[in-house]
């Protein structure tokens, strides 16, 4: 998906700075800018390691121009519709609900975040395909520009496809895990009626912990170091 | 849920005003800052509302002081875990990840986020039950402080809870539409060889377009406002 990110009249340079920054911390590059405030050394400073993106954001006059070949324009409000009878707003997505829709599509989807204290204008919501509103509390429902422009891409970024975190133990191998832990409580003389109750916590407590196959690996080597210190086991000492 | 937000020696006082901003935002109230620079005006002027936030901040001397009493202590990084092998970052979770396991349960969850340049250190880490890692681009993965704070509040605030949107239209109510469309072609003599796949279309459009009630009642009002314009129909005009 390729996410153009436009601010309409920022007036604050920090924002439009860190508005770069997060822009390439999400692995986006386009940056377009509606008649900002000069973009100077506070802009740069806060951008960090994103003044590329700075450096080649475009600056237009208008929301028209920003907005050229995209294939959806969708509009950010903190304001949300009440009535389903008021088109302007309503209906709103939000910004996982927006990732389903244009997720896998091609072509330019355009965001438009509006000026920090107005947001945008009735008729520059008017030119959206799409309203998209951040929930929030109401007590204070407004965000700081660059945070809003965050979470809408940190939502839109590909994360999802990207694997993390490590290869879960399998169950066999998680098996192998307990009935260790069983022999071993027998090898340590814990008494008989406790041992089924404590072989289940054993069980509930290492299965919440979703174990790594290499964790499920360094348990069993500190199985086998204590059964050799207690003389029961072959002590191997191939973990740790 | 009960979010403690834990700021570990931020040195930037907009940074920890935004914070403060973000936690309002999202309905949380706690935050803590372990050895911060001064808060003053700067620091109030970026948290915007939340003074509140800011002024009922606690102030710690170490990490032990700010966690006391949490169910959970979690670490965010931005430098990933590599090898299943080196425990201090890994298995890492994502922020919903994070949520997945923390949902619902009772107690404070303490999340830790790091000093703007240097992070969390090591032995910081180690105080944590889980590391969070919000997975970035690469090529410039350390987020702003404050940005990375929203992302995890957004993902740990209760919005899923939150009925966002107008209801959806009934089938039988977009059905009605669809059979007033097919009803309507035949009025303005529509080519009939055309108008099953005219009809299919119209079908497609509106099923991805998702619509309310109320704007299946409104493009139904239009038809017949057409039909009695085309002497057919009775052109009630209850609706626009």
């Amino acid at each position: 998906m390729n996410v153009r990110t436009i601010l309409v009249e920022p007036k604050n340079e920090e924002n439009i700075g860190a508005v770069a920054r997060v822009v390439k911390n999400f692995g986006f590059s386009e940056l377009c800018l509606v008649n900002p405030t000069a973009t100077g050394t506070k802009a740069y400073s806060v951008a960090s390691h994103a003044h590329d993106v700075l450096t080649a954001a475009r600056i237009e006059d208008s929301i028209e121009d920003a907005i050229v070949n995209s294939a959806i324009v969708a509009g950010t409000t903190s304001k949300r519709g009440n009535s389903v009878n008021e088109h302007l707003r309503m209906p709103y997505l939000s910004p996982c609900d927006l990732k389903d829709k244009v997720e896998g599509k091609p072509g330019v989807i355009s965001l438009l975040f509006g000026r920090e204290d107005t947001g945008l204008l009735n008729k520059e919501l008017m030119l959206c395909d799409i309203v998209v509103c951040i929930t929030t509390c109401n007590i204070y429902p407004v965000m700081n520009l660059s945070h809003a422009v965050a979470i809408l891409l940190y939502e839109l970024s590909e994360r999802d496809s990207i694997q993390i975190g490590p290869q879960l133990a399998s169950v066999e191998n998680k098996e192998r895990l307990f009935m260790h832990l069983k022999t071993f409580l027998d090898e340590i003389g814990y008494k008989e009626y406790k041992k089924d109750k404590t072989l289940l916590m054993l069980r509930r407590i290492l299965g919440r912990a979703e174990l790594t196959a290499r964790e499920v690996q360094t348990l069993r080597g500190i199985l086998r170091k204590a059964e050799w210190r207690i003389g029961v086991g072959e002590g191997q000492d191939d973990n740790e």
